[in-house]
């Protein structure tokens, strides 16, 4: 319980933007070329809600042990890491057993082999399930009483469904716009669709 | 809240095993023979949970306006109405917006197409996605407090994942054993695998 009735209030009331993350792949220099030629551009086809962040307009293969998956978005800018980020539902067609995290953190996650119009190539690790995480910008957390890396509970709803999901992550940036990053397999499960919105309900 | 404390702890320590319901058809007589032909037999393959009821020999094809899906399970024994159960993944899949509802309740569902061996068949309703809920014996809704179609809320938890699912329908029957089921995007999202066990956390 919150010390502070004003405090709670804040809390309470905090709408947040849901966006639905499918499917996507983060890119390296060294991958991209491989995988699509030497000629290919890593260029914008449609901007991200991240500034200077885009979905590139190169789709590739993602293929493990029991299926493969077709037109899976490279993102851009470049990053240091390739990292894969898809659903459990994709998993299992897959065959394959990627672990829960945050962007970025790599070690010992799961390995996928990535089809592109010029190569493949086999990446020991970088497939993950994304865990859902609100964005945010500084005022947003003074606001909210958050900080970075915070756990938090949020409420979300669609026709018939509604589900609280926990362990949620706070990110906090100056670069952030408010935003929630849901899987598509939570979004389902609780039947919202694009622009819904959730309710910040609890701080763990 | 509850006015009776030890009725509150009954509920609060209810363990619910949890059963994943993939995609499945339950089907009437006259659809089965033309889908599969006159000389083919709903034969059992596998049991299922229920009693009397079990998964059969037969697959057959779902399609909608964007795509298909093969090898969706046919269940037996025959029902009165063709119903088809998907995930709301499976829907983007397809095409289609099957509401989300209670076995048996088709007015108004969405449209399918199925595909058999021997057949096609268009069904102008039949296809949901199901609410999820809890089977109970008559001693086990006596012993939780709680009635044929209330509403409740689970817990349910995986690996890093966890969530409070509510609007979860009980539904009490002297034949049913206890389980709840969910489909595949409510189990994905919550990161559980088959003999998860749930909590029912809270009436409402």
């Amino acid at each position: 319980m919150m010390s502070n009735q004003v405090h709670d209030l804040d809390v309470t009331n905090a709408n947040i933007p849901i966006a639905i993350s499918a499917r996507h792949c983060h890119i390296n220099e060294e991958d991209f070329y491989h995988l699509f030629g030497r000629k290919a551009v890593l260029q914008k086809w449609k901007a991200l809600s991240l500034p200077g962040q885009f979905a590139s307009q190169q789709v590739l293969t993602i293929k493990g042990p029991r299926g493969h998956i077709d037109n899976v978005r490279v993102l851009g800018p470049f990053r240091t890491e390739t990292q894969v980020e898809i659903s459990q539902t994709d998993a299992i067609k897959l065959g394959v057993a990627p672990p829960i995290r945050m962007s970025g953190d790599l070690a010992d996650s799961e390995s996928i082999t990535l089809i592109g119009t010029n190569g493949i190539r086999h990446k020991k690790q970088g497939l993950i399930i994304a865990q859902a995480h609100i964005h945010m910008a500084v005022s947003d957390a003074a606001a909210f009483h958050v900080k970075d890396k915070d756990i938090v509970t949020v409420e979300i709803s669609g026709k018939v469904r509604q589900l609280h999901l926990m362990n949620v992550v706070v990110r906090v940036s100056p670069d952030f716009i408010l935003e929630m990053h849901v899987d598509t397999d939570e979004a389902n499960a609780a039947a919202i669709h694009t622009h819904s919105i959730g309710k910040l309900i609890k701080m763990e």
